[in-house]
């Protein structure tokens, strides 16, 4: 065995322990009757639109191949984009599979066994997408490393993993996004507020949709997205590293070395992970964020002490384990502030600002998602500048590395959220006991602030894969394509670049959110239209349509999600072959800019929003059914599209334009 | 006389002509009774809050003075500074003072002499804040650039007259937004809402503060708005100018004749705004949409062609007028966008969402707002393209002075906006005759559309003079200061500054919105105290404390002004001297990239919405009381802030913090 066949191996054992997990979490009883029959509508639901989502996105991706492949790119980076889409993909149907058979056994477990047992198998359902995640990302570039990335010759094969995996990623996150708020939307305002039924209520229609849509969306989303920033940022490094030249070489370590380390350090990553998630479990006892807590942190603080060792041992030099760490530290900071700014002080302000109306509601929100751009925005700077003081251009590559590699606990976290959130929505529905809802509601509020944390740390990464794979797409235009090029501002071609490229997040949010709203829009009447068709409905007598909500919601998020998604794959080639390199440069640094600017600021001021609402709905400021409530969930509704759809659009975007352009480099 | 001369001469011309105008204005009676006195009351309540204003503005500019002064900039600039200042405020106060002369005489006009009289008192009112602003730009820079501004080694001398300018700018544009919103958030939730009573009823405490905040925010702050960039466009091109290199100033023309063209194309301008001026008048007796329209477009198509015969007699090359007429047509294009999607069909989407609720108008107008970017921003890359390409660098500065170079009669038509609506305001508060406020109303709707208009106008005008002084800053850091610099994006030093700009548009949007819902709370408050404990207020027997909102709202907005104004100035300066001119170049061209499009989206949104709700109040959708009309007033009151306080913040921050940067550029 050599050293380069680690990656691969441990991309193996990852999917083992994964499938461990699946047998353990199986083991779990899936309870009986009305339990399971709603599980299984979820389950079902949610694999329809993946497949019905899949299958237009394969139709995409084969014209996207057969363009590579006549290209002079060539064969090998068109099958290189589908082994990319396929892990994609592939990662996605596993986590979202397992999800929807680990939510019903988490209500069970609530129902049978107490609080313990069912945060295990919640993060255990959580943990499989995690792990496959990290697992597939190591084990599709891990053997294209073997095949091309060795040669820096041909290392930049890999770019088409890279963008087969954001093609997918797009897909996933905007349909998901627009699936997930659409139910939501429609669920909420026909059944809490027109129907004045409660919550997950089983007479309404909606509600098995909104369920899918937790799935769709902050499962399988979510994972998507998070795998296309891992693998992207290895890919950039390796990229980075293959055209670096002679004198930072000699001052960094090896060229090969080098183009390994990115992908040993995601090895050393996974194996902390399955530590992290191994911790979790042993401190399962504890109250929830707490055991998910130390779960993470230890993984975070054991992958910074291995990677030291590993960087030693691989004769690379100090520096660039600086910038692993101001990256891992980096995603913390960036994690901890959206925490403040959706958990803290700011959202007591929102909730009080409700007894003024929706309106102030609106302007306090809005100010607040603003003003917490400031320190991630910073942090973001920070680590630019100690990566590159401490390892060059190739620092800024490794802190990415180093923010996403034991992505296999964070998105293993992340995910547990909707899991947790399902098993709430499936007691609710089933009509369990009080005792049982207050288990799952336990689990489902840690699951929201590690959601706003997740998301903090998702669009942190995000913004820094994509600036590695922009300073790749630099290096690999210099190396391979029409020759050095500087991104001089004060160049007009640059300038009107950067210009343009302001303008993209500003199109795709505005289309996200009209999305949101006319997709919306389909499901109120269809819900209306039941409640009012279907006699006996209301009273509990008679069993709604959910197959038809599901596929509302299915239809409208598949039609939507398909211009947002041609603009970002097509913007780079247009700009890239119409005006040249040094636009499209200009270009990919505007939309980085805004992309993450606007990106926290939805994230946090929708997360805002929420948590505002459910201040109230605890009892504070008059509680549920006061004007300030009705007020503070104006904000929520709007906050919706803002974090679930628009919002975590802007880290696909940037990643999608900055891989394209990646992609095309040497044909520029 | 000497060719040099003749922008002071024109200046003083502008300056008579307005004073000619002032006594036209008086020559119309100021009508009698309640007219009068509510009149009184609006003039000193504006000049009260401009007296106390510019006495905080005077005391921060001579710390800023001082600091320049004992700097190696010196007294020359220190001095430039001072009359930039005082141009700037002098503009803002004539402006001020004889716009509330003229609103009460155009309230007497409508009801002794007819529509056409009304528009005329109206217009003229306008166009002397108009001319005002021409004329002391002129005036200024016309004076400082006979002094030092012929020799390119003194001709940096005039930065400081830019920067005193945009200082004033900034507070007047800040403290006048804050206090127009909170004196109309706070009047309009007590009275409409809580109340009862109509808009601009006498029995309101806030109404007066509510028409004193449309003067102090869409006259004097428009006013400084406009100057700012005005100057800014002239001094940047003096400055690209002077600095050009033999090879492009072989190609354009003498330098010397370079140096002037700016000033001379601004002579020209305030001729041709002149004749526009006299052409309203002259079809004053048409429908008044149509009268402003027609001074408007021919001063333009008259500018155009006699910007030709000036270039060709100063032996200038024909690409310079190309780039003047690329700046005047794209000033016009982003116009027209604007006027589209505050008044065209997406106003009636957004007002149709209503019938969803609040939260559906909410996303709705948001979108609208950033799709509205697209083109705008195209076009201003579309100018840098064309100007460019045609005459160079200097180019961009040469099409911001076209856009801006018939600013008397642009502004004219912003201003008149405000005067028109206080006419209403005073004809409703005196009660006079429906056939009145028919003709008022006519006047104010023609007035809101314009202002729209002119919003867009100022956003585009504001982002080329601030393209145009950034590219001076790149010059002069080459000429005077630590020589060539690059902004190379890949270079973390200029990434770092990019992200950094990134920053401070959302910071100060943050700022001035939570500071309008601040102050609006403290206006509220006392209003409701009013209301409350004053006997007989409701009933019309007693009067209300008008001078006590007026005060409120005075001391809010000069208090929360000082923080976004201090950040904007200080920070250039850290940036600069802390991690040199290049870090501070990517910070500019950060914040402009984020300027521009948050400036656009703000005001288009906040236009839409406001525009939604006053197609709802015609009485479509239910009309006035009915649930949409509930939704759409959510909107307008979001709106608010975007389009008046923070949205037009965006432009002067990114100006002052360009200015400040070209004034500190020889010292980095």
């Amino acid at each position: 065995m050599t050293i380069d066949q680690i990656p691969v191996i441990l991309g193996g054992i990852g999917l083992v322990v994964a499938f461990i997990i699946y047998r353990i979490i199986l083991s779990y009883s899936a309870g009986s009757g009305k339990v399971v029959e709603i599980g299984e509508e979820i389950h079902k639901g949610a694999m329809t639109f993946m497949r019905r989502e899949y299958s237009i996105l394969f139709t995409f991706a084969a014209f996207v191949v057969a363009a590579i492949w006549i290209s002079d790119l060539g064969s090998r980076t068109a099958i290189a984009f589908i082994i990319g889409a396929l892990c994609s993909s592939g990662a996605g149907y596993i986590g979202m599979y397992t999800a929807t058979r680990a939510n019903v056994r988490t209500t069970t477990a609530a129902s049978e066994k107490g609080a313990g047992a069912a945060l295990n198998v919640a993060f255990f359902g959580g943990s499989i997408m995690g792990l496959t995640v990290a697992a597939m990302g190591l084990l599709g570039l891990g053997v294209l490393y073997l095949m091309y990335g060795r040669d820096p010759a041909t290392a930049n094969v890999i770019h088409g993993f890279g963008m087969g995996a954001s093609t997918v990623a797009l897909f996933s996150r905007v349909g998901g996004g627009i699936f997930t708020k659409s139910a939501d939307v429609g669920a909420d305002l026909v059944g809490k507020i027109e129907a004045g039924i409660p919550e997950d209520d089983p007479r309404n229609p909606g509600v098995i949709a909104d369920n899918v849509g937790d799935n769709v969306g902050d499962v399988a989303g979510m994972g998507s997205d998070i795998f296309e920033s891992y693998c992207g940022s290895i890919i950039a490094t390796i990229a980075i590293a293959a055209t670096l030249s002679p004198a930072v070489i000699e001052h960094l370590g090896a060229k090969q070395t080098l183009m390994f380390l990115p992908l040993g350090l995601a090895s050393v990553g996974i194996v902390c992970s399955i530590l992290g998630i191994i911790l979790v479990k042993v401190f399962s006892a504890k109250a929830p964020a707490t055991a998910l807590r130390i779960g993470t942190f230890s993984a975070a603080v054991l992958f910074i002490i291995a990677a030291y060792f590993v960087i030693q041992a691989l004769a690379v030099s100090n520096g660039v384990w600086v910038a692993v760490l101001t990256g891992a530290v980096g995603g913390i900071v960036i994690g901890l502030v959206t925490e403040y700014y959706t958990g803290g002080p700011p959202v007591r302000k929102i909730a009080k600002d409700g007894e003024t109306g929706p309106a102030t509601v609106m302007i306090s929100g809005l100010a607040t998602g603003m003003q917490s751009v400031v320190v991630p925005v910073l942090s973001i700077a920070a680590i630019i500048f100690f990566a590159n003081h401490f390892a060059d251009l190739y620092g800024v590559g490794i802190a990415a590395v180093g923010m996403l590699a034991t992505v296999g606990i964070t998105m293993a976290i992340d995910a547990y959220g909707p899991v947790a959130d399902n098993a709430g929505g499936i007691a609710e529905m089933a009509e369990l006991g009080e005792d049982v809802r207050k288990i799952t509601d336990g689990l489902d509020e840690v699951g929201n602030t590690t959601a706003a944390i997740g998301k903090g740390f998702a669009i942190g990464a995000a913004a820094l894969a994509a600036l590695a794979i922009i300073t790749a797409f630099l290096a690999e235009v210099s190396a391979h394509g029409s020759g050095k090029i500087i991104l001089d501002l004060s160049n007009p071609n640059v300038l009107i670049g950067l210009f343009i490229g302001g303008i993209f997040p500003f199109i795709v949010a505005s289309m996200t959110m009209t999305a949101v709203g006319d997709a919306a829009f389909d499901m109120i009447k269809e819900i209306r239209r039941q409640f009012k068709e279907i006699p006996g409905l209301l009273e509990g007598t008679a069993k709604p349509d959910t197959v038809r909500c599901v596929d509302i919601a299915t239809t409208a998020a598949l039609k939507r999600m398909i211009p947002p998604g041609l603009l970002a794959v097509i913007a780079p080639v247009v700009v890239g072959f119409g005006f040249g390199a040094e636009t499209l440069g200009g270009m990919l640094g505007g939309a980085l800019l805004v992309c993450v600017l606007m990106a926290l600021m939805m994230a946090n001021a929708g997360g805002a929003w929420d948590n505002a609402k459910k201040y109230v709905e605890k009892g504070n400021l008059g509680g549920k059914g006061s004007d300030t409530h009705t007020a503070v969930v104006v904000g929520d509704t709007v906050g919706d599209p803002f974090k679930d759809t628009s919002g975590p659009s802007m880290n696909i975007l940037i990643n999608v334009m900055a891989i394209v352009s990646l992609v095309i480099a040497p044909l520029l």
